[in-house]
């Protein structure tokens, strides 16, 4: 399926297409978008588990020496999105792709979370945003020296900052 | 494709599948894996840009105001994955959920980077240490509140700390 995809010259989007697995499944509290925190730092108390599906538990070796891992997983919930949105944080319309709305032309999330321990194939997690029965498709560690720069300027997120941490969801995440 | 993939109940991972389409392509230096660095922490140097295909640019509204951004893309070298592999900074075999290996069960990239400008659709970056010519798939706002936890610990890669900034790719990318 994904063809002429090897470089750039002759990449052609309208023909390429990436197929990808869920290889687990994301458990929590939040069964729908309404009530659930926004960000993992609104949801600290949130406890949850993420099921490694069983052929791909060998690939879990070692992960419990991090404190903190990246969930890439599939925000399965609608299948439309808009390039413009507005975000929970704020008033005014927002290019998509300046904003962590679940809508996306690929509807891909990234939560970083909090590893508690990891059990026959049952990572326990905090700070939990993700909906219950979410399909995961990637498990990332969580190293500052790659993923926190210094310095760091957040745009029109800068002027809702506190505010964060207790937002829930409403029905835009649907 | 996507059949009973909305809730827990009936999800099947058998038969789902989640097709996601390159939404633009990744510039680089790096026009091979061999000398590329292997983190964007050990590629301050190297300047890249993003171009976002013409559909998607409006999506890109407000995202200047941000000094960094995430990008999600497709390690598109290679189609075969192992469970365990050795990293660049280690001499052990580790499960590849503990590492940032690009053949990953779905391999899917991230690095955060440096956004300098953006100027008719194309990202001006710094801090690149992607292939040239990846498909990219998703753009996101870094935010620290969501993004970087406080009071990390990370495990095996903790040994090798120091080393990571000047180290570079060999064949294990292809």
């Amino acid at each position: 399926m994904v063809q002429g995809n090897d470089g750039v010259a002759g990449f052609d989007k309208e023909e390429s297409g990436i197929v990808l697995t869920p290889i687990g499944t994301i458990h929590s509290p939040f069964t729908s978008p309404e009530g659930m925190p926004i960000q993992p730092t609104g949801a600290a108390a949130a406890i949850g588990t993420v099921e490694v599906f069983e052929p791909y538990r060998a690939g879990l070796k070692d992960l419990d020496s991090f404190s903190h891992v990246i969930l890439l997983y599939h925000f399965h919930r609608g299948s439309s999105f808009n390039l413009s949105v507005i975000p929970f944080m704020d008033t005014e319309p927002r290019g998509v792709f300046a904003t962590r709305a679940p809508r996306r032309p690929n509807p891909l999330g990234l939560s970083v979370v909090q590893l508690e321990r990891i059990e026959e194939g049952i990572l326990y997690i905090r700070n939990l945003d993700i909906l219950d029965g979410t399909p995961l498709l990637d498990i990332k560690p969580y190293v500052p020296e790659f993923d926190a720069p210094a310095e760091v300027r957040t745009g029109w997120i800068a002027q809702s900052r506190g505010s964060v941490a207790t937002r829930i969801a409403d029905e835009r995440f649907s």
